[in-house]
Order: C-alpha cells, then structure tokens, then sequence
C-alpha cells in the first residue's frame, strides 16, 4: 500500500489557507499513485491554538473549514487529517482532540487523543477532554486495519520510557484490538536532539509490537514553536524512511517494500541554524513584515542575529544599526561596519552621546550628587532601544533582539533596552553555542568578523567593562546554569558534577530567580531546547531558595 | 465544637516564614479554646509555586518544613493544613495536593485533591497527579467525622453548576461516605463577585447535603492574583458566618450553636479599592522594594495609579513625575501637581522638549522627508519611560504602569513606553470602572482633581488628540470588549447584543488580537476579574478572524 506522508506547514486560525494545502497535498498525493495520504495533528485548524479554542466561533469556522476539505479532497482517496471534534458528555471539556477520514466527499472522526501533554510549552489539558478509550481508535483502509495515535499518544511505551506520565499506552491498546499498521499524527516541536530522539522511540515501538509506525508531523514555525517535520516510517526489523527535517514536503512509502534505511540526525549545530532560520523567517512572514532591524554592537550575539536574519530573509530585507557612546571600543563600530559589508546589508551608525548628554541634562534635578553606576548603564541600553524602536516604527521594520539564554538566565541585560524587540532568535541558545553557530556559518568564509568571535565579551556600559568582571567564564557558566534550569537539579548537585563551590552556584541560581520579572516581559524566544523560557513558569517573586 | 479557620497570608517558597506563621496561628487558636484549627490549601509552600514545584529540592525543603511544624505547633490541637505528598504510582506525576492531619507532634496526609483546574490562570495539571478517590478523605476529629476536599473539589456539584468539568463530585463523595461536616481548605483568588459566589455555592452544597460546610481560604497578595480569604462556615439552614475579605484574621466558628448571618459581598467598587491596595502592598513588600514611582500625565488612569499606591503604602513611599512635551496640554502638568499635592507625595516635572530635539536630530539620517506619525508619538511615550526607569533605576523605586484595561485590551499603548513598569495596578480594570473607582475614592473629600475625572481621555502625542478620535466613547466601547475577551461570544452576537454594527465589533476584535504582541510583553498585572491577562493565552501571531 502506498502511503502519502503530507509534512504541511499550517497556520494557526487560517482555515482557508491549511484547507487550500490539504486539498493540495491530496491532489499530489493521488497523483504520485498514494492509496491514502496522512495529515499532521490539528491540520485544520492550526497547532498550538491555545485560547483560540474557547472561542466558539473559531469551532463553528473548524467545522466549515473540515466540510470544504471533504468536498474539494479527491473523492478516491482515503485520507486522515488532525481535527477538532465537540466532545459531548455532560461533563468535562468541550473538546477532543481528533483524526478525520475524509473519503469519498464525506469525513467521520475515526480517533480521539487519549494523553493530552500538560508540561513544558504544552497546555492540553486546558483545552481538550482526553479520550479514555483509545483502543477504538482502528480503521480499515484498503484492506488493512490501521491504529490511528494522536502525538503524545505514541509517548508513554513502558519500555522505552523509564518515568512514564501516563496509566495507559494508546500504542499498545491499537495493537492489541488489531492494528496491523499504526499512525501517529503529530505536531511535536523540535528541539535539539529530538529527531534521533523520536526515531529510537518509533523504531522500539515498531519492534515491540511487530507492525509498521508511521509518524507523519508538523513543520514550519509558529512563533516560538519550530516544527521540524521529520516524519517517520519504520519496520518492525528497524530499517525506516531518512527524515526530512525543516522542509514542507511529501513521502510517499510502500508498506509492500522492505525499507532501507535508519533514522539519523543532523549535526546540532546544523539543525540549530536550520530551526532558527525558519523561525525568523515564519515570524516574519505571519506577523506581515517585511523587514527586519537589528542594533550591531559589534559583538558575537547581534552578528549572530543579523547573519541568521539574512539567511532567514536575504540580505535586501534586513537593516543594522550600530550605536556607539563614549564607552565603545574602537573596533566595536568597525566590526559592525565589517559584518554589514560581508553580509551587504543596510547598514546605519547613531551615536548616542549627544542623547546620553541630553537625558543628564534633564535628569541632573534627580541624579544631582549621585554616582555613576546601573541606572546610567541602563540609561544607555534604553536609549538604543528607543532608537531602533523609532526607526523600525518609522520604516515598518520588525526588531529582532539579541539576547542569549546564558545572558537572559541571569538578568545581564536591560528591561526596555537590548531587550526590545518583537523575537528573540538566540535567547535558547547558550553563549557557548552562539559561538559554536558562529564559527559554523564562517566555515566557507568569513561573514561574522573574527574579532567578534575572539574577543571578550563585554556590555561596554562602563570604561572597559568585561563579562568576566561579573560572571565566570561561559564555558564554566553555562554547564551549571544549564543544570539548574533544564534539569531542575539541585544546588549541591551542581556544585558536586561541576566542582563550582556551592556559594557560587547558590549564587547564580538567586541571579536567576531575581530576575524572572525580566523575562516575564522577554519577547517571544525561538525555542530551540527542551526547556525555553516559555516551558519554563516561574513565580515573579517567591522566596524559595536552595541552600 | 469549637474549630479556627486560620485565613493567613503566605509566601511562595517563605517555608520558614510559612511555618512561623502556621504555627503562632495554631497557639492562637488553642487559646482561644479551639478544638480543631484549619489552615489553607498549600500552606506549607505557598500557592501558586509553579514550576518551582518541578524543582526536588522545593519538595525536599518542604518535607522539613513540615516536620518542623508538627513538631512546633500544640500537641493537643489537631490542625489540617495543605501540603504537598509525593505520588508514589508507577506512572504520572510526582506530586499530589493533599492535606495533612497534624496531632501530638506528628502529621499524616488525610486527603488528596481529586479536581485540578487547568483554565484560565489554574495549570494544576501541570504539576499535580489527581486522586481518584475522595471518598477516602475522611478523618475523625473529636468525635465527629470530618470530609475533607481541596479548593477546586468543592467546585463540580451537578445541581449548582449548570456546565461541569469533571465527571466526579468530592464532596457528594465524602457525605456519602460519612462525613458528618465538610472542610474545604482552599487558595481561590478573588474576582468581581466571588465572595457572593462562593456563599452561594457553599450554601447550597450545605443544604444539599444536611451537613455544615466549612471554607477555609488563603489570604494577601501573589504577584497577579489577589486572595481575598472571605473564609465561610454554613450550616444547612443558609446560617452563616459572614467571611472577613482582604484580612489575615483567625475566626472561631461553634459547631453546636446555631449561626445567624448570611454571606454578603462588599460593593464591586470597594473591593476593587481593597484588592488593588493588597496587591500593590504585597507585591512592592515581596519583592523587597521600598517605594514606588508613577508617572503622572495629569489623566485619569495615573491619577488613580498613584492614589491607590499611597492607600497601599502611605505618601511617604510614593513619588510621581510629570513630563510635558509640547503636545501637552496646559492642565496637564497643573493637574499632576495638584493631585501631588493632595495626595502630600513626592513630586517632579521633567519636560521632554529638550531630549525630542536630541532624539530628532540624531534620527535625522534616517527619519528626513517622512511625516509625523506612530513613530513620533512612541518616541515621546519611550522618551516619558526611559526617564522614569532611570529615575527608578538610581534611587530604587519601583515603577508601576498605569494602563487599564480597555486601552491594553486594542493595544492603545507603547511597548516599552508607557506600558513600562514592574506591575500593572489596573490593567484589569476596564475604563468606565477607572472612572467609577476614582469618583469613589473622592467620595470623602477630592483627592483626583475634578478636571482629571472629567475631562475627555487624550494620550497628548499630537495636537489637539482624543481617544474619541480613533475609538468610540468607553461606555459603549467597554462592554463590546467585555463580551469579546471574558465571554468569548462571536462579533455576530455582540453586535445583536450591543446594537454595534458587525463591521465595527469584527474590526475592535481585530485590534484586540493584533495587539497580542505588546500584552505578551506586559507587565504582571492584579488580577480583578475571571479574565486578567495572565488568565488569557492566545496566540501572539494567528489568522483566525471572527467575520
């Protein structure tokens, strides 16, 4: 039987639009000789459509939408597409989460979502009634009997998994009704290392039970979110179809062959470009912008952000801005300067001492007698950030801000300052992967100046500021930081796997509590790891400390 | 039998001040001749810890919290009080939220929350796994066997509420098991109208059921949510006592005597006075900081901003600043000044003038041969916040923003402007209910200068502006806003509801939803209604149109 695996991009709330591509995709598929063709989760509606889903008017568009795709779809084809569907009990959500046949003009649910993710980034539960009976969800198509698993459904084996969220194995329920093949409609976000992740988790599933998987997911980003696709098949001997990750496209797999290949990964550092491409470049696209602005320090995390942005966009779409005051270095405009000019990109410089004058002459009543320290660094944080935010006010730009995880995990940066803007492409990657992502897009040419990779860092908010006045260094930094925030580790197990004293880590884990009420007002992150800002919910202010 | 209801106010992750508090309630009540004293749910840690939940060593700190405070408290007082249990199944959370029985110096878990909201601010699924069986939370204390439930448990009765979310009612459970009078130890936050609410459904549960009911609720301020305690005891004939709200307070209640009072909420425009004056205490005192700084356009909105913040702190802990530009009107900083010196508060006046001049000429290169527009009229807006932050910055303050509801709702305000600011005081507050609060507060004597009531809302970003200009007058905008964001009805039916013509009800939701960017980076806001911001998660980017 050959099967089309349809990896869309959808739009959250643009029905017309993911109902355009499914009837699309299934005219292809037919084409290309498919017997049925396989649509992500939520396909119609778009994923993750958070409080869009109380709206009754988003439901009733749903369910126009549905009816249109079963009309416009080639009548002999079968196909499964991700819905929404009213869950009627007299208690209890007023929704499932569910999959679609649509054949021969008409459409019927054919599976529920039974494990509804409720952690990290995912909020389900709020949205859905969980379906306790996923062994109904069986279908006969073409004369073999497929289970049909939704996402998370396919996430609870109890043997590949050692801590298991979950009572029930939808999997194994399909299985054991009778599935002879089992699909999973997904739309699983990426995030480093998960597309070897999910191939070891299908591929011992497969085994296990002694049938085919199919995993078909999303790709495209949705603000944060990047869905990387990376649809799946996989034999029950483990020989599978190699992923395609970060690319709309459609497969087509004969369940009558003996596949041939494993499920392998991209390097990190690769898959981290390609996700961060495609976020900017969705951003930007779905928010209806053209162009996008970035402030050049001359430092490593806004030549990181720009040269993405010109991958994301090309090079006519994006603008920088360097702003030197009386405490930049000498090659700070000069790197800039050098970066815009092997990027060719819109290049402007503003000095800000003029305005740094300005503001002290108007706050002298206030500041009379008092010295030099955090509101004045501050002050010039602020000052760019009002001036990127006027130009790209003024010019229709989008500002892209430069933050990086390690910097935003501990406050080192300035509310209403460096932090403006409306995407933060690189606040989920360490400072030591901005380097390594660095060194990567050198690896032809030189694009990011040299001297932006190999000098210190610094904020140059005061006379020959360094990093390391305040922070170890990164390549010490970031292991502990990311121990304490992704893992949720102790303090003295942190100080015990990375020898820091616990003092220190103590310290840098109070740094990172104090200055949760700066990212509550971050910008949107590209999430590029298993614990973004967005995953991660912390009270503003509490008094909790450990050790 | 006598039993305390110990409304107390905690603090996320404050263990010791949390069993400090836990245990001087508990000698109180001893000596006021209790024979059972109740605490709120999650006393012992504090509610809402999020994810510092997820955290091991935030369970770990607990557990000995808790052992100190069985060790601490009257060995003769048996006291419940909400704590934290870890699950021990083989699949599913690690947590449950239980309650424990503490007696003779030891304690053990008498009951589990079976019900976990997960809506609007709620995420409890997120952390906790829920107790299938309540009718096991039962407990025998002196003689009579009590049914203990937890918050949400005792909010699923089939006959009250016309829509359930849950197939199983914990307290129906408990009765039917035994239980002779029913606890509910709760951390429900205050909205417009909860305290008449929670009578009523107490009430009728009471009745229902034949026995007494007892609520026993957290008090004070977290961050955004604002727990107003109003702790009940009904017995079935609807005899109550009547629920002290926004107070730390210990209340007696006689099994054996017969009550007399009927629960009554104070009026709307009171309780909003009491929350937002809880919430600006609680959040400046939690967060460590001493005084506060407002901004002060001589408008309606700063005007109660900083009048609400000297109820919550005194004169002496508030500054405000007035900074005209030359679009601003001759009242404007008149009226800042007077309302400064009713109010007997610190006051300036920086003017703008000079730092537009700067702004302009250092735009220069950029901005020549455009127009004034939206980039002008942000740039005043940022230029106000950058002072404010500085001023904040330098002498500690910390600086509360002043928009209100329906302006954050159409995205009436500038990102990194006017929105900046460590808390929103009344961004929960629609504008009429501005108005309405700030004629009360004048009831005694003016404190808000007249002109600022009455006169037509402008922001003063050009000549002669008026919100009327772009918006309908509030008394007709604000109820369409409501119906749009807290009742998620479709255009269609607000129009017909409010006489508003479908094109302009569909083009105020599209403002709504194209301004989702700037309330993704907003500051906390207090929580006064069943849909704050924080309660509200939509999409920051979609397609989805109502019509």
């Amino acid at each position: 039987m050959k099967i089309a695996l349809c990896q869309i991009d959808t739009t959250v709330g643009d029905f017309a639009g993911n109902a355009r591509k499914i009837v699309e995709f299934g005219q292809r598929a037919l084409a290309a000789g498919a017997e049925l063709a396989l649509f992500p989760e939520l396909s119609v509606c778009g994923y993750p459509a958070e409080d869009l889903l109380l709206r009754p008017a988003f439901k009733a568009r749903h369910d126009v939408a549905l009816a249109e795709i079963a009309a416009a779809l080639p009548a002999e084809l079968p196909v499964l597409v991700g819905c929404l569907e009213s869950a009627p009990g007299p208690a209890g959500r007023a929704l499932h989460n569910a999959v679609a046949l649509v054949h021969g003009g008409e459409w019927r649910i054919v599976a529920r979502k039974s494990l509804l993710p409720t952690y990290d980034v995912f909020d389900e539960s709020r949205y859905f009634e969980p379906w306790p009976t996923p062994e109904q969800n069986l279908v006969q198509i073409g004369g073999t009997k497929f289970g049909v698993v939704i996402c998370e459904d396919g996430w609870n084996d109890a043997e590949f998994f050692e801590q298991r969220l979950y009572g029930l194995d939808p999997v194994e329920r399909v299985v054991a009704a009778g599935a002879e093949l089992v699909v999973n409609l997904s739309a699983s976000p990426w995030a480093a290392g998960k597309v070897a992740f999910r191939g070891r988790m299908v591929e011992a599933a497969s085994r296990r039970h002694g049938v085919p998987m199919i995993y078909v997911n999303l790709v495209g980003g949705d603000v944060e979110l990047q869905f990387d696709g990376g649809s799946l098949a996989v034999q029950p001997t483990g020989a599978a179809f190699q992923p395609v990750v970060f690319e709309e496209t459609m497969q087509i797999v004969d369940t009558s062959e003996t596949w041939s290949e494993r499920v392998a990964e991209l390097p990190r550092v690769e898959t981290h470009h390609r996700a961060i491409v495609q976020g900017i470049a969705a951003y930007v696209q779905k928010f209806g912008f053209d162009r996008v602005l970035v402030g050049l320090s001359g430092g490593i995390d806004s030549a990181l952000v720009v040269t993405l942005a010109v991958d994301a966009l090309g090079a006519d779409r994006v603008a920088g801005v360097a702003m030197p005051s009386e405490f930049s270095s000498e090659h700070s405009v000069a790197d800039a300067r050098e970066l815009a000019e092997n990027l060719g990109i819109e290049f402007h410089v503003l000095a800000i001492n003029e305005l740094q004058s300005a503001f002290d002459a108007t706050l002298l009543p206030l500041f009379r007698d008092t010295e030099f320290g955090v509101a004045e660094e501050n002050l010039q944080s602020r000052i760019r950030g009002t001036l990127l935010m006027a130009y790209a006010n003024k010019h229709g730009h989008l500002l892209l801000t430069t933050g990086n995880k390690s910097e935003t995990a501990i406050g080192y940066c300035t509310l209403y300052g460096d932090t403006n803007g409306a995407l933060a492409p690189i606040a989920d990657l360490w400072k030591t992967e901005v380097w390594e992502l660095s060194r990567w897009l050198n690896r032809d040419r030189v694009r990011i100046p040299q001297n932006s990779i190999t000098k210190p860092p610094s904020a140059e908010l005061r006379p020959d500021q360094l990093d390391t006045d305040s922070l170890p260094p990164y390549d010490v930094l970031d292991p502990v930081l990311l121990a304490l925030i992704e893992e949720h580790r102790t303090v003295a197990d942190v100080s015990a796997a990375t020898g820091m004293p616990v003092e220190d880590v103590a310290r840098l884990d109070a740094l990172i509590q104090n200055s949760e009420f700066k990212r509550y007002q971050y910008a949107p992150t590209l999430r590029l790891s298993e614990r973004c800002w967005r995953g991660r919910r912390m009270p503003v202010s509490h008094r909790f400390r450990d050790a």
